[in-house]
């Protein structure tokens, strides 16, 4: 029997597309994300230094056989390393010419600092003394073995990494020096000596002199580091699987740091924070890659590369178009210039802001690179949420800055404006976030893997380190946060649980406001606002958007100044017309709580008479900036006690008139609070009457029509006014009369028929012919379960899923979401929260119902969805599924919920 | 083409069954049931008067016609006539022999006194002489004549009866007689003349002297009478099809009032009350049928007719074995005696009660009339329901009767006693008892089906006039409700809404007490009590339902008390016990409050330790009882605030002790009511925190046992310490712990794998291996949806039926039972209270797919209901139909559900 082919050169990639029958999924699947695109590099002709990719296969053959390799594995990975050293010339623990190479993790999706990396595997007592004579460079030499010893020590042993940061920061007091670069080799070949004591003091074990011995313990290491803490937090976080596993790439080294004319870089082929098509970077000359990543350093800008190193310039940028075109995605790369020679390390789909997918996208298009549907499909509509976060009030900044309230200002790498209380490390950060609900900028010296969780808690992250590509700027890139880094000014001591800039200081738990536009740091709270969507790419991709989608964008509008946002946002009409949110309104209120109180008819009728005027301009306004759309009205829906003072709160302040009156100066005194007593006893008596155990489940929405007709014929006889009064101006109306809460056919039927008496009354009187539908709405299980029987009479179903799930869960979101449904959330109990994406398994299969009984008696029945997750993509893609009309969301939500429907429509397709 | 056969002569029965192939069924839809009943009485051999029988399906097509005999019938009609002259041997309108008829409704089901029946058909001016002449009667004559006036002049012409009965009032007043009886032929004769011009002065037209046209219009009276207001309002509350439609038979008279040698009557071949095989009944000499009927003269009781018509007697007797035999009931029958030929008249099977219904299907099959299926299959749940129905409390009668409250005696026509306020019409206890939730007597001088809503909606039935046989007894026995008659010493005073007997005088609205078992009627509220079921013959039966049945019944029961009743009636297990049901006992209710008011854990453990005890006793006691039976118990459901004050209340208590310092006389008493305030305050602050707008669909359930893991701990400690405990003392213990209000799970996997820790623990404690299983309540809607993910985990599935109507409908139990519900019901937008009978539609739908699903995942799934609904007749045949395990209901609907069960199990093996 041949044994598994473990382990793959960068030239036997034909190989492996063979063994997963030419799918390149499959390779980066088996070669992890970077072996792959190092393999397929070398094909196209990139230089890439000679190396090998051990498989992911391997890996996970190692974790489930409890640590031991997999049969033959070891052996073609020194078969591997024989072929490197033909292909260098160089002898893997050769003394005179040694081949040094690094290991590194590579798994299927980048996982950006989460796993480990030894550099400079092949380097010992021996071979070190070889490469200086080599290259008479014992400072190259040492920094580079020092390096190993310490990367070796932290990665494959477990040292802390800090034991080795002391040394050096001792070392540079001692020389006198600030920085790593001014030590010398002496310095180097000391600290080096004092890193293998580090080493045997933590370990109780020598450093392994046998280059083979340190690439087997490197191999494990990384093979293990897939199971570690950082991975597995990481993975939870991101939504990847946790059986993947990940390779390791063996690759020949090549050195940044030998000289002035070496140097090590990484850089985007397009910006990433803009999206601007023109190469951006940083490098160092006479640098090791690390260097660079960890911020340590200030970076230069790859624009002055061009001059320094023009040939190295030219051909990065040549192999820059070339990956683009190959991978027909912008691309961020690693490269080393060693001795004047240009070598690829690693190149990937470049992470990017929001602002930065929607113009590359774009572009690529008209570049030619890729279809509409793709440049659609390479945005995720949470990035479109971005457009719409919040920015800084221009004016609070003009204020904020000639107030000197600036503190600093930084690097600014992730954008869009957060404030909140400074948390200086990720638990507190979490902390105050979740369970006090405090918003919370994390502010750190600089970020690691660990500190995930607090990012993702906090609304905006500041640090005092670190560059565009730094841990910091790509996390919070990548998820949306507003970022600032790099700030230099700020001295941020963590014991002291402060940071200062100058004089001014900052305590943990006070405000500050970070702008990841402008990379400002602000003392104090800026007000922030929504901006509005002009961005020309943006607009162009929704336009594809929307030739893509079949789902309809409709979207929840109470008022005009909310109607004419959300058609100017694309929305296709309004699904969703809250009638009684006028009702709170100041003007109007005291005729809504004299037609609760009423206990005439005559008094109830005289109150709704008063009310009419006002519902009929409402609609009217409506009606006029939707012209030509539809309008969905739904007639008044929650429990009457709502227009009423809360009952506790009358009782207390009932209770304090009274003590009142015990104290009172004079007679005229008393008489007043009597007076006042007398009303808020009427009041509460009222209150009191209409209190009900469980007014979710209560008395409200059609329920209210039924017992109090006067109410919801007021409001059709306000929409059939209103639409008479428009039409006659010549604008196109379509209302849509929405009866919510409907449990069984026959509420629908008795309201429905008398509703529907009344709009042909008005249209009679007013001698006009409207074109009107009317519906329900299907928020309670039984309305799902018997939507048969009520699309006899519904001409549309309008799906509350705010209700709907509140019901099918048993779950009363007011008292749930801020008791048991986080800790229920926390508890991983709920995956999610069904109030923010649809159940898929309980609502969605009551919709699925609801869908199937009403279109099996109303072909052409048109069903929609109101509730919040309408503008939830994970719930739009749902929607598509069920075979829905159109989703109606927030206008804020409408460009999102249209890029959501695109997306859904491409998914279907696909399978 | 040959016409269709709209009529049947009574001898052409072979022809019908013919018809209708050989279908009995189809013959008495055809004939109605009287008619049939006479043509097969005719065929057996019963003596019965020549007659005919015009077909339901002409009266439909008459109907459906507008109103138009169909083609045919009217000629087959006169055919009819002829060959009954031929059988009698007289000539219909011939002025000196005369046939005279009846002409009669008859549905397919009975419908007593709610159909039109004219009598002496046939008679006019010249005939009336012709019968005097060959008669020599001219006082009966007359009043026949009279009689034909009056029925005709009410039933086919709409004169209201009153007109009539004035007329005779007038003419008793002045002849001074207090009886019809006393009326001489000559007051009979111009009394008929006085009915004439009744009649024209009413109709514009003269009283119609041609015989044929009596005959033709009153057939259509009959056809119309099925659609009148009254028979449609007995149809609803029956639930009886309204396309039926009646048939018509014509039947020569015979007369009950020719002299001492005539006679009329009515008679059961059983007691009706009791069961006692032995005919019973009522009957006049010299008398017509209505005169019995309408309880206007004192009947005598028919063991009389023994000893004054000894031969008729014994003919009735032999014919009514004769046609017990032949229908394999009991029957109802009427009959005239006319110069000593005895005729019948109409035999139907015979309303009973349910004492009665039980013993005579019991002993029919013992006399090998009918099968234990058949016996089972005649008494309705609702029957049974009957035998639980309170009784009054045997001392609190002795009081009342030594204390002179009894007010009067009469006939006890239909088991039970009631209480309830007077009410003197039917709208005023329709209007008391559903719009108000009074207990209501109905009180009337004698019943009329105009009055059978109120009846339904009245607690008890008492008149002052009628007998066995009236309209009040038969419907009071019909629906069940206790009912004392012809209490003849009560004066009724309907203007001004008051009743005497003597002195005594009781307004409307005042309380009255009846005993329809020993006829008495009590002043005030006599106290009842549900007597125990220990009648032998039930208990016979339903050992036969259990034999039929196959779907379990199982007992709710909380105490051990609760459960031994249960085990009497018959329960096969508990279904549900309410853990916390305990907790509100006064010994108990500090603990519990402690444990919800703790701020440290260890308070906490502290108050659950001290309701540990209680807990493991209550459950042991259970265990006892049910030796060998499983126990399901429910953990803990209600949210923790229900074992607090009610927060508004404390809130006023608060505000007032507050008020009470001001006015304090004194520092020990203002210290004192600080004391209080500052313990009032607590309190009120838990119960603020604990406060929820939807308790209902709060923190309740399984949510509980999630957040406050401890409580559910000790509740399963309890459980199985006691089942430890009993299982020591040699009793079989089957404990099932159930866990309530999943919605998701993922809640019931994190809490039963807790909680069956725990009780492993307690096992291995004690060393005793406990049969035990761990389910779930199924009662929100996403647990019926998601069954086969939940029945993973849940050995078994109990159907909270309370729960998931209130979820599925959206509809809050407590707040709409007592508002907009009940205007639900009363507007028909609901056809039955969901919360008493199972809604097919919406909850079955989703008990169906919960049973579906469950099984698939786990084939033995033991599924049953524990709701309210378990109990109730039309669920648990619903429940049959989804293939439930068992039904539990309250210990007392245990006999009701044991036959319903049956029940459904007969109604599929039909189907």
């Amino acid at each position: 029997m041949q044994t598994k082919k473990w382990v793959y050169l960068f030239n036997e990639l034909d190989q492996a597309m063979e063994y997963v029958k030419g799918d390149w999924d499959a390779v980066r699947g088996l070669f992890g994300g970077k072996g792959a695109n190092l393999a397929d590099m070398h094909r196209i002709g990139v230089p890439v230094p000679p190396g090998f990719t051990v498989t992911t296969e391997a890996c996970n053959a190692y974790l489930a056989g409890g640590g031991v390799f997999p049969d033959g594995m070891w052996d073609q990975e020194l078969h591997a390393l024989l072929a490197i050293e033909t292909a260098t010339g160089k002898i893997f623990g050769d003394p005179d010419y040694p081949l040094l190479v690094s290991c590194r993790s590579g798994a299927k999706f980048s996982m950006p600092g989460m796993m480990d990396t030894v550099l400079n595997i092949g380097l010992n007592d021996e071979t070190a003394q070889g490469l200086i004579a080599q290259t008479s460079d014992p400072r190259f030499v040492y920094d580079a073995y020092r390096r190993l010893i310490q990367m070796f020590g932290s990665v494959v042993m477990g040292i802390e990494d800090e034991a080795f940061e002391r040394a050096i920061d001792h070392a540079k007091r001692q020389a006198g020096v600030s920085s790593d670069t001014d030590l010398t080799a002496a310095d180097w070949e000391a600290l080096t000596a004092q890193f293998k004591t580090i080493f045997r003091s933590h370990t109780q074990v020598d450093f392994p002199q046998d280059p083979v011995e340190q690439l087997k313990m490197a191999t494990e290491a990384v093979f293990k580091s897939w199971n570690g803490r950082r991975a597995v937090d990481y993975r939870n976080a991101a939504g990847i699987a946790h059986d993947l596993g990940t390779a390791v790439n063996i690759v020949t080294m090549v050195f940044g740091n030998m000289g002035e004319d070496s140097a090590t870089g990484v850089a985007m082929t397009r910006n990433g924070a803009t999206g601007e098509p023109k190469m951006e970077g940083d490098y160092l000359i006479n640098a090791q890659g690390e260097d660079v990543v960890a911020g340590i350093r200030m970076t230069k800008n790859i624009d002055q590369m061009a001059a320094e190193m023009p040939d190295d310039y030219a051909e990065l940028l040549k192999i820059a178009k070339n990956l683009e075109r190959h991978y027909r995605d912008m691309q961020d790369m690693e490269f080393t210039i060693e001795k004047g020679k240009l070598w690829m390390l690693q190149t990937r789909d470049g992470k990017r802001t929001a602002q930065a997918a929607v113009r590359i996208a774009v572009d690529m298009q008209q570049e030619g690179l890729i279809t509409k549907a793709e440049a659609v499909a390479r945005v995720s509509p949470g990035q479109i949420d971005f457009f719409l976060h919040p920015q800084f009030d221009n004016q609070a900044v003009a204020q904020a800055r000639a107030g000197n309230k600036v503190l600093a200002r930084g690097l600014n790498v992730s954008p869009g404006a957060a404030y909140g209380v400074v948390a200086f490390d990720a638990d507190i950060a979490e902390l105050w976030a979740k369970e006090q609900g405090k918003q919370v900028i994390m502010v750190r010296p600089e970020t690691k893997p660990d500190d995930v969780h607090g990012m993702l808690a906090a609304k905006g992250i500041l640090t005092s380190r670190g560059g565009r590509t730094s841990h910091a700027a790509l996390v919070a890139r990548q998820f949306g946060k507003p970022a600032v880094v790099g700030v230099g000014a700020l001295q941020i001591d963590l014991h002291k649980r402060r940071m200062s800039v100058g004089e001014t200081v900052i305590l943990e738990g006070d405000w500050i406001s970070i702008d990841g536009n402008t990379g400002e740091v602000f003392i104090g709270q800026l007000q922030t606002k929504v901006p509005d969507i002009k961005d020309p790419w943006l607009i162009k991709l929704l336009a594809w958007a929307d030739e893509i989608r079949t789902l309809g964008v409709w979207a929840n509008a109470d008022y005009p100044v909310d109607a004419r946002r959300a058609r100017e946002y694309g929305a296709q009409g309004i699904g969703l017309c809250r009638s009684e949110h006028m009702f709170f309104e100041s003007e109007r209120l005291p005729h809504v709580q004299k037609m609760i109180m009423a206990t005439l008819p005559i008094e109830r009728r005289e109150a709704l008479k008063s009310l009419l005027p006002f519902q009929r301009e409402d609609f009217a306004g409506l009606f006029r900036v939707m012209d030509g759309l539809p309008v969905i009205i739904r007639l008044i829906d929650p429990p009457l006690h709502e227009f009423l003072p809360d009952l506790v709160e009358l009782i207390n302040e009932l209770a304090d008139l009274k003590l009142r009156v015990g104290h009172a100066a004079n007679l005229a005194e008393i008489d007043q609070l009597l007076q006042q007593i007398r009303l808020k006893e009427r009041i509460r008596s009222q209150a009191e009457q209409l209190r009900e155990q469980n007014p979710m489940i209560g008395l409200r929405g059609v329920r209210l029509g039924i017992m109090i007709p006067e109410l919801t014929l007021m409001q059709v006889r306000a929409i059939f006014e209103a639409a008479c009064e428009v039409t006659r101006e010549g604008i196109k109306v379509l209302p849509k009369v929405m009866i919510p809460l409907t449990s069984h056919v026959n509420e629908l039927r008795v309201q429905q028929q008398a509703l529907e008496g009344e709009a042909k009354n008005v249209m009679q009187e007013q001698g006009i012919q409207i074109e009107y539908k009317f519906g329900t709405m299907i928020e309670l299980p039984r309305a799902a379960m018997t939507a048969d029987q009520i699309s006899e009479y519904a001409q549309f179903f309008s799906f509350g899923t705010n209700d709907l799930t509140q019901t099918t869960f048993g779950i009363s979101r007011d008292d749930a979401e801020a008791g048991f449904l986080m800790a229920y959330l926390n508890k991983g109990i709920l995956p999610d929260n069904p109030f923010a994406t649809l159940d898929r398994d309980g609502v969605g299969e009551l919709m699925r119902i609801a869908v199937t009984k009403g279109r099996r008696v109303r072909p052409e029945l048109e069903c929609g969805i109101c509730g919040e997750h309408g503008g939830d993509p994970a719930s739009i893609a749902l929607c598509h599924e069920l075979g829905l009309n159109y989703v109606s969301c927030s206008p804020f939500r409408v460009p999102i919920a249209r890029l959501a429907a695109a997306h859904a429509a491409l998914k279907s397709k696909k399978s």
